[in-house]
């Protein structure tokens, strides 16, 4: 059974969709309201954001698009120091899109929901022309706890940059599957809530946090270097990497520092605390190859100390970067 | 220019066009911290609500896609009782979309936006192949105040339905620049916020809301039946419907019924508050056409009595209706 326009009158068979898709597996009592939109009592600092996602496949080593959306709004309000709560979709299908492929996707972001403690209150779905793609938007709130203050502005000079894991994992698979490549290189899609919690829970002052996405490492560092009007300098030999992508990156030609990642974050956090913060991340699943990749300093922008002992300036991603990797 | 792969990197290509489009036009203190997403302070009974909007052509008689996306969202809203405080927006544009008409319904949506007293606070941006086309989604979060209890559930047996307006104006509208069909027939796309205003600062006790769009007034009568346990009759004699659209739905051979809006809304209330309630929607300028089509009765589903006496069972709509009204 494939989706035709019909799924998308908001008639009989939308309806029916809904029912046999999506309100089975996202099922919840706020959900199961059927009203135009959801509603919750909340109350206090709250995090809203919102990603589109446009990965081709649609499923991948790793993952697939609806893990990714779920993980993908997830991450954004935990960067901010928010505690996520609710999920609200939006699905654009092309004509075509096999049915059993939707509902295994709808599973995966079920299953990705309830592993997180998220719930998926509001939906919508839309039928457009085309050959079977599928594009998801989802939005969500979070609640921030009285006292954190996480923002980009805050790193000051002699602050220390950890990255959380091997980079490049994300979009060396995309890249692979796009190409036929056989290899086993994984997606390292993954929600960042288990680094989060314990740095929260170790009362660490996390100054920033930014989950290292679309353009790169090299591109958020000049985000974070510009929000808080410092330099930020990193070495190459401390970026953690697996062999098999540094093996893939160098065949490709590929640079490592603008590679996507979608399991991936940078955290701030002041000399002193550097040490202990370090081994909370690597006491994680999702943060066991950890590194301290850098500092804050004076100054503006972002240097790199290479590998053989030269400085080489690290712009934000200019070009296309690969299209359609989240 | 046109929209690239580029604009899609998260790099330097992807920042130009915040800075130059999105941030000129959706400029305030919220959005403009370029966090993860937003952040702001709420207290009490939320409605969050999302909607993916995929309209074609993107720019028609008395609107676009960019109104559109606003009005739509803040609606879905409006008739959970809420107050509209916060909009999210998801940008999926395909390779080749003229920027200056980007431009053009970035302001439009900011405009809209500004009107009726609501914050775009956050939002993404993506680029797929294609050929100049645009998809928007936005997510919205109001605050509803305590006392107000609006749900499809609350209809009763003697209830009567109001509608805000003329039938069928959007999707003559879209349908007639489908077809190249010249006439003055204008989308009603608007926001309903003037006639829910109206509505509870007369203390009407409002028992449900719902806007009338894809799917037409048949279906979302229908679920409104359906949510309540009641049967709903209205009169064939009492839809509002402009001249020149009731003429091209007979020489179309179309349905008012089924036929999608983007500025119409169903009002429930009790008999007692019918005609204070009519009068209140007509003083407002969104609502001047407004009409009692009927009543909500013993039994279930939905009842017409025809132009000529007779009585006809409405069923939601079945099939496709006309693709990408919304």
């Amino acid at each position: 059974m494939k989706i035709t326009m019909a799924h998308g009158s908001g008639g009989k068979t939308s309806a029916e969709l809904m029912r046999t898709i999506f309100g089975k597996y996202f099922n919840n009592d706020i959900l199961n309201k059927m009203e135009d939109g959801a509603v919750f009592e909340i109350n206090g600092k709250v995090a809203f954001s919102t990603d589109s996602f446009v990965v081709t496949p649609l499923v991948f080593k790793g993952g697939d698009i609806g893990k990714l959306s779920i993980y993908g709004t997830m991450n954004d309000l935990l960067m901010m120091g928010a505690e996520p709560q609710y999920i609200a979709c939006g699905f654009i299908m092309e004509e075509g899109l096999e049915i059993s492929l939707l509902e295994s996707i709808v599973i995966s972001m079920a299953d990705a929901a309830n592993e997180a403690g998220v719930k998926i209150v509001a939906g919508d779905t839309k039928v457009i022309e085309g050959n079977g793609g599928l594009y998801i938007n989802t939005s969500g709130v979070g609640l921030i706890p009285e006292g954190r203050n996480v923002s980009a502005s805050n790193p000051e000079e002699g602050d220390v940059i950890l990255l959380s894991g091997n980079l490049g994992d994300h979009h060396a698979c995309i890249l692979s599957a796009r190409m036929g490549i056989e290899n086993s290189i994984k997606s390292d899609c993954a929600s960042l809530n288990e680094i989060t919690k314990v740095l929260f829970e170790e009362e660490i002052n996390v100054k920033a946090m930014r989950d290292v996405t679309r353009g790169g490492l090299g591109t958020i560092l000049n985000e974070l270097a510009d929000a808080s009007g410092c330099g930020i300098e990193i070495s190459e030999t401390e970026i953690p990497m697996s062999c098999e992508v540094r093996g893939f990156c160098d065949i490709m030609g590929l640079d490592p520092l603008y590679m996507g990642n979608e399991g991936k974050m940078v955290a701030v956090v002041s000399a002193e605390d550097a040490q202990r913060t370090l081994k909370r991340i690597r006491d994680t699943d999702a943060g066991k190859n950890a590194s301290i990749i850098g500092n804050v300093t004076a100054g503006s922008g972002v240097t790199l100390k290479t590998r053989i002992g030269g400085t080489r300036r690290i712009d934000v991603l200019y070009g296309e970067g690969l299209p359609r990797i989240c």
